[in-house]
């Protein structure tokens, strides 16, 4: 079941506001006008604008039942359906530009720093001079450009499945696609899990894998062959960081990652998690692995790159990670700890 | 403006479901009969229950503007009016039971834990031996319930403003308002602010003050002469914790709040953060300070409650708090440490 035809099913659905009074109706039209996303152009509101409140998009998914996060909009910038799933663009009241893929939020303007910050810095600050970085998914860029914070790195592969994701991103988000005019970025349009299948053995520093949650395009980013293509892909004492659920809604999906990846990666299992506000319960969480070779101790991260001044001045000051809060994010709740400590270990 | 009001103002309101249906109506009506909360009872149904979505509960403020989080309702169990705010109680389909206040969350049942155990084990676990303990508030009994662990404690003080919200924890909280049934609590129905200045100099070892927001009853808590007074009540050396919102939402609050603090108490002042998934942006903020005196470095527990194996047995495991979660607690995303630590230090 998806977002939408949850909502459809559980709600009366109501006219967005925008449509009634023709504003956002104009605006959708003058981006089909421009001819940019043009394949995947629906002139019906989808059904997760405008179920709750008029004029606001609201958040369900079989994912967190009885519960929604809602945002404001101003006015709606894009609406498409690619291959893979709707994408939407909307300016909101009070957290800037927002993408929605099939119904759920990706990033916000305001928000996304500590998403991006935390996946590619908790991976990148815990090896020294990591110089080849695969990225799975993560087509809006925003993992990219903190990956481009770090001087050693020489390659950036970028695998994004959707290239309407990219697009959109480059076209409303230029802080985060900035990630994209980096000349270390090679961008394949494909699908990740072909692509590390095909990957040379031991070819990656780290791989950081950004995807959307275990329902739609992203089911097979959370199995046990994804994660073995993975292990083979990093060289011995590589990394790994995988978007891992929420504490609070999934300890039943987070306890079979933390299983598969124990059995598959023989260095470091370990889990982090941080505020993340328009993310479902307000967090995300992070599953970090090591190949076997040179121990890694996530906890204790050994690359400052929130001390690295060059760093700094070339691309501007983190807003989110530094090193206190890289190890904190390793500390878990008593009800989580218990569970995860008895799978990693 | 209060919330509903904003509610009200932005939006169409709708009559919820159980009002259709008379479920919620009758057992209102029921908790009339049963004497108990006649007080405040109102037939109507409050503005914040029905903005929305039919069936659900918005949470919308001008605190969090542009956003809400909505909770589905399975039944209304109490609605009333006290001389101090609006209180509901509702069973929620995915939450268990819900506390609401001039329509903000208090706790879920779901939740709760990671509010109470860290409200409560920050400042009782930094210092040793606690004995005296005042909690300004937390009239549902949580704090309570969590300050009742430490068995150093001989005495604990509780001042509530608002029977009603005592009244109803009883009823539909008993796991929370069990803290209640410790023989070393005091119970007093009165203004906090009025308490404190008429305690005697040098009392107690921690106050808690687990307020609401600084709209409403609450917001004098958030005031100088109020800290203050909690300097003076608390001997040398003494601690105070009090909620202080989110970091994503209200830096400007805590701005405020870290300045006041850091004039008022001469040791240590600190800011510690944790996730509770249906307070607004995901995460709650705690103001620790010190009093001139012994010193106290918060971020180092001396006190460790969660490897007590006699407070365990007696009053079961802790679902959320340990030793790691404490220190990381005070571990700071980068936009909120620069401007805290300037105001702190």
């Amino acid at each position: 079941m998806s977002a939408q035809e949850a909502s459809a099913t559980d709600l009366p659905v109501k006219r967005p506001r925008e449509e009634e009074d023709n504003g956002a109706a104009m605006e959708t039209e003058k981006s089909a006008g421009a001819g940019t996303f043009n394949g995947g152009l629906e002139t019906k509101e989808p059904a997760c604008m405008s179920t709750v409140i008029p004029g606001w998009f609201s958040e369900m998914s079989p994912m967190w039942p009885g519960e929604a996060h809602s945002l404001k909009v101003e006015k709606i910038l894009f609406q498409g359906k690619s291959d893979y799933q709707d994408v939407i663009v909307f300016q909101s009241a009070t957290y800037g530009k927002v993408l929605v893929l099939d119904g759920v939020i990706q990033l916000t303007e305001r928000d996304e720093c500590a998403y991006q910050e935390m996946i590619t810095h908790l991976p990148l600050c815990s090896i020294s001079n990591p110089k080849k970085v695969l990225v799975i998914g993560g087509g809006d860029g925003g993992v990219l450009r903190e990956v481009a914070r770090h001087s050693s790195v020489g390659q950036i592969d970028i695998c994004e499945i959707d290239k309407m994701v990219v697009d959109v991103s480059k076209q409303y988000f230029p802080n985060v696609a900035v990630g994209y005019e980096d000349p270390r970025v090679n961008l394949i349009i494909g699908d990740g899990v072909a692509f590390l299948k095909n990957a040379a053995e031991g070819t990656y520093d780290a791989v950081i894998v950004d995807s959307s949650d275990p329902i739609g395009p992203a089911k097979e980013l959370f199995e046990k062959p994804f994660f073995e293509s993975v292990n083979r892909a990093l060289r011995p004492g590589g990394v790994v960081c995988t978007q891992a659920e929420s504490l609070w809604l999934h300890m039943d999906i987070i306890e079979d990652i933390v299983s598969n990846c124990r059995e598959i990666f023989k260095g470091s299992v370990n889990y982090a998690w941080t505020s993340v506000p328009t993310y479902p319960s307000g967090v995300i969480g992070f599953m970090l692995c090591s190949t076997e070779g040179p121990q890694v101790d996530f906890k204790k991260p050994v690359n400052p790159i929130d001390a690295d001044e060059s760093s700094i001045k070339s691309h501007g000051p983190l807003r989110f990670y530094n090193a206190e809060i890289h190890s904190a994010a390793f500390c878990l709740p008593s009800f989580a700890k218990k569970v995860i400590d008895s799978k990693a270990n």
